[in-house]
């Protein structure tokens, strides 16, 4: 048989929300069904959905689940994109350009060859390895499947003692939800204070707020058991020195890139597990294959080194460059600057760049400096404090991070610095930035403004030779 | 007699603002009274207090009148600041480095001697040149003596219609003053849209946002006459073929610098009538005068050119810059992007950098996207719409200017601009921002960003030769 120059070709997705079907989207409108057949294979029942919106459709901010669904499988096959539901893809073969998928209903396994091929697998929530760790009542929230088995848990549960296991974003965002359905929420958190993608000086602010909305919160903590009553399911969750009762636990504990498919196919992982790409998303080493969203590893522009970041925004900006340059045009992602935002109840948390010790572990030498301020001009209603911490380099000055915690308006000031580090500028630079300032928006002097001077002035009269 | 080397300097600020007191205080930070002494003057009542201010305490939302005055002239004189309110400069004599100033109450007029200079003597209001201009009932708003002047009128008339002359930041702040003391708000507008400061599309928006709050709108109306009845009060405004009746008229029209000092002494000044400066904010040619704040010309570095902008915020970074210089240290003021933003109730509006029209009179070519997106994820509630609009440079892709018009949310994204600018990125560049998402703060693409990747793709898609 020879090969046409018209062949059809066929790119093969292998993940189906985020990264994966941006990618077959953005790759469906550069290229035609009579150019490129797109098949696309998720084991869960959803495409297209906002993972990030989970504690909020728990918490019951969000009532209607599809309402997270951005696309559906019909409308991404509307579109000529062949999604297959409950269909796990279980082997690579790299060199016959092929995948080995099962349908899990069935139990059916075949082969799908491909030209071109998008790993997108997603990351997997970390289970501790512990006693009682798969009791019923016992839940992560990876997925939307996850949350709706949450909600039938809570909507079949008398108790109203529930515990959060984690407090970084996922364990502070359902500690709120968990309150907000009339929960007693215990937070059971292995570090010093919560958040810890924040020094721990600031996520003390993080822990006194959230104590103040009624929450319990544990820290140092680590759960060595989960207790189970005589009908199996959970009754409390066991710590090194004591039990806290619980009628639901809620791990959130963090995510690990998804990438057994990758590492069984020889495919290069970084430190952290993630698949390793270049600027184009693909694949280092491959012609044929791209990789996006939280299973891959991202560069951190201002340490210089690879990290995992899980998260939504990022799956979509991969996806869309590498449908993109599966789809015959150019794209790049240049990196990342770490920059996360969050909230509980009317407490707003913000990070970008470096905290203390990322910067220690690459070398970094730096000021850090904390001011406090406000979200408006003093004068102004509804003026509410501000955090602002900021880290910049020794000598250079140039800024490697800023923290915020605070109330209305604080959360995505964050944004000014997360640009400003995109840009390589000094806290020097940004004393003078041209910001929007109007009372009811900003003091004269943005909290953030405020911050890069003392910034600036700790580095100029650094004596550190 | 001798100069001894230990003579004290004397510092001379003409304008107790925002800038100058800014300034005056800095340098005091830097040099204590035995080493510099600092003569301010100031023909008012009051020294650094927030005219941006004005507004919320016309509308109520600021109370206290004190509450606008961030430092007292008692507070500047426990510094060894030498306050000397209701006297005004009435000559500069730079050969003789001595100011001649009268005191506004028993008219003595004296000179004083100045080692250093420093002129921060702000905007005036343009008050049109029309019959019945100067009427009772018809008021500025620049200074605390204007607004309480406004409100000594508003709690001694029984008549509840208003009409602000003029739609830009005073106008549409005003407006929303009076409609929350209850007023009937008419605002007569010169040009096709409110708020010049944007484009007329985005003008547009405004306009219809605030005829949805109750507010009539004119646009296109020349005021010809302020009316009077027989009490000598204002009793309507005339425009080229109507009246509106009214019991109170505010001008909000706009600024000029109020360089009339510095014109007579031969100081150089800019096409817009504010004094030139150099980086130091130095008045260009001159060793020992320094200016800033609303009575001088800024750099605009999108355009490279000169403009006009009063405003708290940049008069606070120019006396802060000042004060070191004074005091001994360096610091520059590079100049501005021409940020502002600003809300009618619940209508946020923000711009920075160039107007088409601006950008094409500086001879900048360019394509404009307008995108539509919301201010949190669509699914989380109280998403808000919000309209971007952003120019980029054809050719180059340069970011030239974002306009935002929305609601809670929309007016802050503004400042991931105006880094963006004056970073020099392009609008491809800030597709792949790291900003902050989470449901409760954007969608998982950022307003901002959605307009970035509309204008990089009408750059490359453009086939201008």
């Amino acid at each position: 048989m020879n090969m046409s120059r018209t062949r059809r070709e066929r790119l093969v997705v292998i993940g189906g929300d985020a990264a994966g079907m941006s990618a077959a989207s953005q790759a469906r409108r550069l290229k035609g069904p009579d150019e490129l057949e797109i098949v696309a294979f998720e084991r869960g029942h959803f495409t297209s959905y906002s993972a990030c919106g989970i504690p909020y459709w728990v918490g019951g901010d969000v009532t209607d689940r599809d309402r997270l669904v951005a696309r559906t499988p019909e409308e991404h096959r509307a579109r000529d994109i062949d999604v297959r539901l409950r269909t796990e893809v279980t082997e690579l073969d790299l060199d016959g350009r092929r995948v080995r998928a099962r349908d899990l209903d069935s139990g059916a396994e075949s082969w799908t060859p491909y030209d071109k091929l998008v790993i997108a697998t997603g990351a997997r929530p970390v289970r501790p390895d512990l006693p009682g760790a798969d009791a019923p009542g016992v839940h992560g929230v990876q997925t939307l499947d996850d949350g709706q088995a949450l909600l039938d848990t809570l909507a079949g549960t008398r108790g109203r003692r529930a515990v959060v296991v984690g407090a970084g974003y996922i364990g502070v965002e359902m500690a709120e939800a968990l309150l907000n359905r009339g929960y007693e929420v215990t937070v059971v958190n292995r570090g010093s204070e919560p958040m810890s993608t924040l020094d721990p000086d600031m996520g003390r602010l993080v822990h006194e707020a959230m104590t103040g909305l009624g929450i319990t919160m544990v820290n140092d903590a680590e759960v060595t058991k989960i207790l189970t009553g005589d009908d199996g399911r959970v009754r409390a969750v066991a710590t090194q020195d004591r039990e806290f009762p619980a009628d639901v636990v809620v791990l959130g504990i963090g995510v690990r890139p998804e990438t057994a498919l990758a590492r069984a196919a020889g495919l290069p992982l970084g430190t952290h597990g993630g698949l390793l790409t270049d600027r184009s998303m693909r694949v280092r080493g491959r012609e044929d294959v791209w990789a996006g969203g939280d299973c891959v590893e991202v560069l951190d522009l201002v340490s210089g080194q690879e990290r995992h970041i899980a998260l939504g925004t990022h799956a979509n900006k991969h996806g869309q460059v590498i449908g993109t340059n599966v789809g015959g045009g150019y794209a790049t992602f240049p990196g990342v600057v770490g920059t996360a935002v969050s909230k509980v109840c009317d407490l707003e948390i913000a990070r970008t760049g470096l905290r203390e010790k990322d910067a220690r572990r690459v070398g970094l030498r730096f000021v850090a400096v904390t001011i406090e301020s406000t979200s408006r001009a003093g004068y102004y209603p509804n003026a509410s404090p501000m955090t602002v911490k900021m880290l910049a380099e020794l000598r250079t000055g140039r800024l490697l991070g800023v923290q915020i915690v605070g109330r209305e308006g604080a959360g995505k000031r964050v944004d000014i610095a997360a640009v400003a580090l995109t840009a390589g500028m000094t806290a020097e630079q940004m004393t003078t930035l041209d910001l929007g300032y109007a009372p009811p928006f900003s003091p004269v002097w943005d909290p953030v403004l405020v911050a890069a001077r003392k910034a600036a002035a700790k580095v100029r009269s650094s004596t550190t030779p």
